[in-house]
C-alpha cells in the first residue's frame, strides 16, 4: 500500500452513526433475555456498498440473502441485525426466514428490499423465533436512535461494544468513517463469530470501495484469531453514502491513498478490538513479521504465531517461551532460512543465528504482564511484512466453552 | 489399501524389544531430576530402516544426523535416544554433539556410525550437557536391556509410557512388530511433541518398507493432534531385521498386505495412546469421515474436527454441541455439500439435510462422558475415508502450558 501520513487522518470518540446521513438503532425484542438483540442502521439515500463473507462451507441464510441484496446493484441503504441466533443450518426455512428479515426491513423504511443487508449471529441450528423479530424490527422502525444501542444489540458473549470513528479531508469536504463490529469466538452454544460494519459519507466509485474492502479485509478482520475457527456468519459490510459531498474518490483519484488508509486504520481498530476481546482474553497478542517472502507469507506467519496454543497459554503464563514461536514459525508452509531469522520480544533478541540469545527472564517476564504484548520476527527472505493479532488461552476460555448449553 | 482380515495379526502385551534379535534399554545420566533420560534400541544386527521427519523448518540436529545416517545405506542397528533436552535451535554446536552421541554409540557397540540413528526430545534451544550424554552412553553399553526402561526413558510430560506388539505369520514365520512411542503436546518448556519407533524382526525390501512407512504415517502418526503444533523433533523410525528368517517381503509378495496391515496397526495404536494422553486430557477423540471426495479430503476434515478448540472444549464440558463439529468442517478445503452431509453422536443423528435433528441431548450427554468419544461424519462427495484422533481441551492443558519455566 502507498505510505500516507498518519497526520492527515484524525481518530475521533464518534461512531458508527457519526458520519453524515446515518443513523443506529438498537432494542430489546426477547431473542435474549433482558440484553438487546436487534439493531439496525439506517442510510438517508442509498449507499454504495460493498461486502465479504465467511469463506465456510456452511454459509448461514442472512450471508445469502445480504449477497443476493448486493448482486442487484452494490447499492444499500439498511441493515438490519439479530443477536441470539445465527439463522445457520436451518435449510430452506431459514432462507426464507432471513428473506422476511429483509422485506419487512424494507417495508418499515418504504424502500425496496435489495436495498437492506441481513445479518444474524448467535446459536447455529435453531430456527429463528418469526414472531419477535416481525415485532422487533415494527419496534425498530418506532424507535429513536439512541448512541451505542446498535453496538450494543449486535454482541453476544463479548464483553465491551466495538465501536471506531476517524475523520479525514477530501479537498475541503470532511469525511468521516465509523465502525462497528461484535466477535469474541464461536462460543456456548455455538455463537458466530466476528461482524463488521463500516459507514461512511464520502462519496466513492463502487468498484474501488469492493477491491479496498477485500485487500484490507486481508490484513485486518482476516489476521485475527480467538480460536482458529471460522464461523458461518462472518461478514464485513461497507456502505458509503457520499453525504460528504466530496467530489466521487476512485483508484486514480489523488486523495485515495488517504481515504483507504482511513478505511484501514478503521478496519484494524474494529479488528484489535475484537482479538482483545476473545473469550477468556486478558491479552492482545500482535505478532509483526518483517523480511518474509511476500506480504501474504509475512501474514501467515504472523498468524500462526498469534494462533498457536502453546504462544497463547505462555503468553497467558507471562512466560518468554521463545521456542514455542518457532515451533509456530517452522510449522508454517511459508520460506523460512533458520539461520537468517530473529525473535524479539519486549526490545529483547531470544532467538538469533539459529541459536539462543542470552537475554534477561526477569525483565521479559515484566514485558508479558502488559495488556498488549508484541512479538516481532525478523527474516531474511525478501521485503514481505505482515502483521496479526490474537489474544491468550485462558482458564476462562475452557470455562466458557466447556460449559454446558443450558 | 486392501482389506486383510485382522484375525491373521494377534495382538500381545510384548514391546519393542519383542521381535527376535531387538534389546531395549533405559537409564538416567543425570538430564533429568532422577527419571529416565537416555535410551537405546540395538538390533543384534544391521536392519533395513526406514524413518519420516517432522516438516518443521526448524528440524533439529538430531534429525539431521539421522537422515545422514539412512542416506549411507538405509541400514541401522541402534537408536539412541535422549530426553529432557531436543538439542533443537543449537546451531553448529547442536550438530556437532548430536554426531558425537551417533560415534560414542557406535564406539560402545564396535558398528560404525552410520548404522546408529540419534534421536532428542525435550528443551528447545539449550545446548546438551555432553558430560552427562558421554556418560550416559557408557552406562547404556554396560547396562543390561530391562523391560519397559526404553519406553520411560522417552518420555517428557507424557504421563503413561507407549508400548504396543503384533504378531502374524509369514508362511510358517511368525512376524513379531514392536512399537514404542512418547509425546503429549509441546510444553514446558518446550517439549518435542513425539516420537515413534517400530522395530521387526521380518525381512522386508528396503524400498517396501519405506513406502509403506510413509503411506501408514499419513494415517496414523499424522492424523492425531495435540494442540495443532508440529515440533522440531517429531520422527517415526521403522527397524526390520529379518531374524524371523521368512521369505523376504516385497509389495508383490502373497503376504505383503498381510504384513502392511500389521504396521499400520501398530502406528495406530501407538498413534491412539499419544492423542489419549495429550497435555490434560481426560478422553480420545476420533473423528471418522466417509463419503469425501478423496482419502485426503477425509482425512483433512477428521482432523479439523479433532483439532477445534471449540470441539474440544465442548467434549470437556459432554456438550453435544454439533454445531461447532460443523464450523470445523465449513472452515476446511474440501469439497462440502452441506445438504448431503449428516453429523452421527454416540448412535444419534445430529444433523441431515442441512438442517438440525431432533435427539435426545440427555442421551448424548451420557455418550460424552465415555473415555472414547467417536464422531462420525457421512458425506456424499465420494469414497473416500479417513480417521483422525486428538484429545479433549481441559483447564489442566492451560495449567500445564502457562506454568513458567523454573
Amino acid at each position: 500500500m502507498i505510505q500516507v501520513s498518519e497526520d492527515s487522518i484524525k481518530k475521533t470518540d464518534g461512531s458508527i452513526d457519526s458520519p453524515k446521513g446515518y443513523q443506529a438503532k438498537g432494542i430489546h425484542c426477547g431473542l435474549r433475555y433482558s440484553k438487546k438483540d436487534m439493531g439496525i442502521i439506517i442510510s438517508s439515500v442509498p449507499a454504495v456498498s460493498a461486502a465479504v463473507y465467511t469463506q465456510s462451507h456452511f454459509q448461514a441464510a442472512p450471508i445469502k440473502v445480504t449477497q443476493d441484496s448486493l448482486k442487484k446493484g452494490a447499492h444499500l441503504q439498511a441493515v438490519v441485525v439479530n443477536s441470539a441466533n445465527a439463522n445457520a443450518c436451518t435449510g430452506e426455512q431459514g432462507l426464507l426466514d432471513a428473506y422476511e428479515m429483509r422485506q419487512k426491513t424494507a417495508d418499515i423504511l418504504g424502500i425496496e428490499p435489495e436495498l437492506v443487508a441481513v445479518s444474524s449471529t448467535g446459536v447455529i441450528g435453531e430456527y429463528l423465533n418469526m414472531k419477535k423479530i416481525r415485532e422487533g424490527i415494527s419496534l425498530l422502525g418506532q424507535t429513536k436512535p439512541c448512541e451505542g444501542a446498535f453496538e450494543e444489540a449486535i454482541l453476544t458473549t463479548d464483553t465491551v461494544a466495538k465501536k471506531t470513528c476517524f475523520e479525514l479531508m477530501i479537498g475541503d469536504k470532511k469525511v468521516t468513517i465509523g465502525g462497528a463490529a461484535k466477535g469474541s469466538g464461536m462460543i456456548h452454544p455455538n455463537m458466530a463469530t466476528m461482524l463488521g460494519f463500516v459507514t461512511t459519507d464520502a462519496s466513492v466509485e463502487e468498484g474501488a470501495l469492493n477491491r479496498a474492502l477485500r485487500e484490507i479485509t486481508d490484513v485486518s478482520f482476516n489476521q485475527i484469531t480467538v480460536d482458529g475457527d471460522t464461523s458461518t456468519n462472518d461478514m464485513v459490510l461497507v456502505m458509503a453514502n457520499g453525504c460528504a459531498e466530496n467530489e466521487c474518490l476512485h483508484e486514480a483519484h489523488e486523495k485515495w491513498p488517504v481515504f483507504k488508509k482511513g478505511l484501514e486504520l478503521v478496519c484494524k481498530d474494529l479488528a484489535k478490538q475484537i482479538a482483545r476481546d476473545g473469550e477468556g482474553a486478558t491479552k492482545l497478542i500482535e505478532a509483526r513479521v518483517t523480511g518474509a517472502k511476500s506480504n501474504l507469507e509475512a501474514q501467515v506467519i504472523a498468524k500462526k504465531i498469534v494462533g498457536s496454543n502453546l504462544v497463547k497459554t505462555a503468553i497467558y503464563g507471562t512466560d518468554a517461551n521463545w521456542g514455542r514461536i518457532i515451533v509456530a514459525i517452522g510449522d508454517s508452509a511459508a520460506s523460512v532460512a533458520p539461520e537468517q531469522l530473529e525473535i524479539h520480544l519486549g526490545g529483547q533478541c531470544l532467538f538469533r543465528n539459529n541459536e539462543p540469545q542470552p537475554f534477561s527472564e526477569e525483565l521479559a517476564k515484566e514485558y508479558l504482564k502488559k495488556s498488549e504484548v508484541q512479538i516481532i520476527v525478523q527474516m531474511s527472505e525478501g521485503e514481505g511484512t505482515g502483521t496479526a493479532w490474537g489474544c491468550d488461552l485462558t482458564y476462562e476460555y475452557v470455562k466458557i466453552n466447556a460449559s454446558y448449553r443450558t
